[in-house]
């Protein structure tokens, strides 16, 4: 399996911006095509008062948002329709209420900001998924509220599927109170029993875990949705945790080792976290060029490396 | 308004070396003037036992100094010469003695190392002011002697202005003891007092507190400054200080807040800590050279931009 | 004296990976070629579950390994021989048993490992050393063990230099409790005096120390290194401990001044760690590529800027 998806990260959280305009993004996208991107998921429409397009409710809410030089919504609509791909829409992450348990407050400006965003933008050809921005772990009761009152609301603004992309407890994150598997599996059963029918397609974060330790999480990720009748992709980190920079570009190694887990096991579709800053041509990251040089070459040798043994 | 002035960092703390030689400089200098800028300010002519010229006053001082492969002062008056712009130059930062509390010590190699410099380049036609690179966040009795007693030394060699830029004691470097606006404003209030007559210009860093801060503590920074006869610019950090990375490039609609926010409160001058590394097509770091491009177009179109809101 | 001799870090701990393949590699071998390198040294061939080829040892010991798109060890003995270079074969790491104690694991992982290294890579031209991976600061009960008890079996499968690569407790890296120079000497003395007659060169890393400390550093190790019959190199970091960015190219003139330093004190052999990340036209820092010009320029010029008085 190839990597077909990608996040779109500019309204970032930890990845430094990458300052790209209109020209250097609509030949990213290209790019993206060229090399079998078909899905792009906008990671967040708005972090803080930090937003990728002017838009009234965030700047009511938060008393005044940061300048929008550039429309990104409008710009990767665009994008992704000219190169045919499906557009997810990230939703608005205050980086706030919802830590602090209130997640009614994150609820209620994600409905408006939403209401907005359809009227704005709901009559692009591209517009084709939901991304619910807020990550989880585990059985969160906030953030699973968050999720049981914001997808129905979604649904009726625009009924197309709606992805998560939780991450992992695990050891490269949290050295000092790494989940278990069994942990993982049974608040994950508990979580997923919780949002059935409401989430469309789950994607886990690969990159918290050992890579020994994957394939036997990616195989209960997998087991699970399919339980709850979840769609399953995973996320393919395509950026390194293993290193002191937070963070560079993954070794090729790794991200092949990675992608031929997720296959074996069964995922749907392989997406990545995420394709500008960390594997392309084009990225700020040289590294990642080499990256893209490895992926691109592999793809054209076909599969031959991927009958490397692995545990 | 533009920015029309830079730091220049290769004497540097935490920001890597670019490992520029002559030729390189040589073009940052021309690009520097063609977007503008008028003003460059050597943030430090030495660092413990590095120094941006063969220094006999901090060889002695320190018992040895690093290998000088480039007479970085000469260099960069003769360019700043060159390009018809103005020269400050930075004092000595033993890293040492003054956060140990000897000022006396700080203060009598720098008279020393002040003379050495205008001996060597007193001459020097871009030679236009000073910078007293020991940087405080309040009120803070060591420092404040330094400043009150190198001044006078400093405007008998070459009497010419005298900048400093202090830091906020902000949250985003302070998390655990984030100043207040209002202790800000005493603390200042205190030290500007202990100056006025000594210091001709203030510029204050604005990346250490939160974004939607920024211009209380402007206005306060610009009214004190009135206050006490001292002309008020504003360092306009072209780095972020929000990444787990310390320190990439900023993102463009930070910047633009920034300058924004500075404009409209009356500051008399916009100068970057730096352009070199953050903003330059030059730029060892990629994002920098997308920067520059962002702000060149800012530039072209006029200030369109300047009109989103903010709180 | 120049650079003569580099690691290669490709299966690395803690830089992040370049992702270049056999051409890039290639490429960067004849620049290394041009610019006086005559001795290349692999840093481990393995770590963990990554392995720079694929071992039926490691892989068993494992319980898998990661997926090996390129063969490191065939790629750089055929690179080295091609440009003429001495090759040192570094043994695995496996980041788990020595640092438990457990160096008897560590010891049989590697006899096993290094036999199948000669059967499949013994009759190499290039292959002309031994570097053993496992690095200490200070005399180490299980480390030296592990020397006492590989060094011998190393010797068997092919009779060629053994070299390692020791680290300082200094104060770049341990902040709270830097070894002082008696120490340092103490415990060196004692490590060489159990591995005399088993290790043949020895290249202190020269960059947790401060720069003005290096000086007697050298001398120290040289004369210890002298005293126990062992040839002394000097491992110049071209890599900076100064900076919040760990890591990135260090700054000329501190490389300069590393340089100089052991010159002066009679090492026997300059090597950097590394070449290809820090120092190389083909680097995915930018810094580098100055870094390799300033160099360049330095060699060109002739011994000018050795004149520099240090203390």
């Amino acid at each position: 399996m190839r990597i077909t998806g990608t996040f779109l990260d500019e309204i970032t959280h930890d990845i430094p911006a990458s300052n790209w305009g209109h020209n250097e993004w609509a030949k990213d996208f290209d790019v993206m095509k060229r090399i079998g991107i078909d899905t792009v998921i906008l990671i967040r429409a708005g972090y803080r008062n930090k937003v990728a397009f002017k838009s009234k409710t965030i700047e009511k809410c938060t008393g005044g948002i940061l300048p929008v030089p550039l429309d990104l919504v409008e710009l990767f609509l665009d994008q992704a329709e000219h190169c045919g791909m499906d557009f997810f829409f990230g939703t608005y992450d205050s980086g706030l209420y919802w830590h602090q348990g209130d997640y009614q407050k994150e609820i209620d400006i994600n409905k408006a900001f939403t209401e907005e965003v359809i009227s704005k933008y709901g009559h692009k050809k591209a517009f084709k998924g939901w991304y619910v921005s807020n990550e989880i772990d585990s059985y969160d009761e906030s953030v699973i509220k968050v999720y049981q009152q914001l997808t129905g609301h979604l649904k009726q603004l625009k009924n197309v599927p709606i992805l998560i992309s939780p991450y992992v407890h695990g050891i490269k994150q949290y050295a000092d109170d790494p989940i278990t598997l069994d942990q993982h599996t049974k608040a994950w059963d508990r979580a997923f029993s919780t949002i059935t029918g409401m989430i469309d397609i789950v994607a886990f974060q690969d990159g918290q875990v050992n890579y020994h330790e994957l394939a036997d999480y990616i195989a209960v990720n997998r087991e699970l949705a399919k339980k709850y009748g979840i769609a399953c992709w995973s996320n393919v980190e395509s950026f390194s945790r293993d290193m002191p920079i937070k963070f560079p570009p993954i070794g090729w190694p790794e991200m092949l080792h990675k992608m031929t887990i997720a296959s074996e096991r069964g995922v749907e579709k392989l997406i990545t976290f995420e394709f500008s800053h960390f594997m392309s041509p084009n990225s700020i990251y040289p590294a990642a060029h080499n990256l893209y040089n490895r992926y691109a070459e592999w793809l054209l040798q076909g599969d031959a490396d991927m009958s490397v043994k692995r545990e």
